[in-house]
């Protein structure tokens, strides 16, 4: 193979969840695509890139200051959800379960990795308890060690604060994936899944 | 979600086997990694772009005009593989079981996508063949209607010449993958698997 088609094959497989073959195949889309259509490609990313910052009150990308649900009038802005990463909203605004307000806190606390509340938007988190009216924080960190280290984290520094008294906090439910079988749950998943049974 | 990042995943699920899912996730990596980082990666599309073009002899990609497995003299010059697409080599040269060089089509007869014999390079095939000492063509089109009529064009083109009745033409094996269970291959490759099972 030509060196400069295994060196893009070689950069396309640092994208997330593109391994040898996806990355040659993208690749080799590339060369035999018209040069108008990646041109168009790369503008978007460029754009993209250009233009998206944080949003200053939540921490989701925007192109404002504000992103689009927090200049959203119609949300809830008793309820905040509590997220690691932007990307993590979409699902949740895909679910159309939850319509309040986000806070993204870019990342979890994992001191293998070096990261600290300090790292994390925990203090804008806390400036908002403080200065909003804020009836539920709903902690949808992620379900591993970090995500409920961070969850707990979050939780007791909000519990410190005795004005805080009030607000209810939740975390998301763990239990077995919509769709899926007993037969290959983790026992973790199952144990979960029993302990956290509900009534029908 | 911003507008700029849904057309960004638009654009990002154009490319051949990105899914939603998978657009989505690749445009969020582009938005929360750094600017050199995508910029390299945008540098090695456009690299590949400005400096490939097609093998004069085999119709592969190039950056001079003769690619890498045609200008390599360790090559066994007598046989000579057909293939549909530059990317189908890949696969060929992986598996170690093929020296000699090659012709890549750029396709296969299509009537349905108005894809003719003239579209293809057979030209180049037959003035390869009569030009060159060729004992051996390995037609390797793909296993489907199309790829199979191919074949059998190219097959009649070259014996209808009597100067190439000394040259052996044979077809990839049809059968069952490696690895394949007997229970989930449909009746055609299975009926292929009989008709052209080998001695043990």
């Amino acid at each position: 193979m030509e060196k400069i088609i295994a060196e893009l094959i070689e950069q396309l497989e640092k994208l997330p969840g593109i391994g040898p073959k996806a990355a040659q195949r993208i690749a080799y889309y590339f060369l035999n695509t018209s040069r108008q259509s990646v041109a168009s490609l790369l503008k978007s990313v460029a754009n993209a890139k250009d233009s998206i910052k944080f949003c200053q009150k939540c921490g989701n990308y925007a192109v404002q200051n504000l992103c689009s649900i927090c200049s959203n009038s119609q949300r809830n802005k008793n309820l905040l959800c509590v997220v690691e990463q932007p990307k993590d909203i979409i699902g949740i605004e895909a679910s159309g379960k939850f319509l309040g307000l986000y806070l993204v806190l870019g990342g979890q606390i994992n001191p293998i990795d070096n990261i600290g509340p300090d790292d994390l938007r925990i203090n804008l988190l806390l400036k908002r308890v403080q200065e909003e009216n804020i009836s539920e924080i709903i902690l949808a960190t992620n379900l591993n060690l970090e995500g409920e280290v961070t969850a707990n984290y979050i939780k007791d520094k909000i519990t410190q604060n005795q004005a805080n008294s009030k607000i209810k906090i939740t975390r998301i439910a763990s239990g077995l994936p919509a769709g899926s079988d007993i037969e290959f749950a983790d026992e973790i998943t199952l144990g979960r899944a029993i302990d956290f049974r509900t009534k029908i």
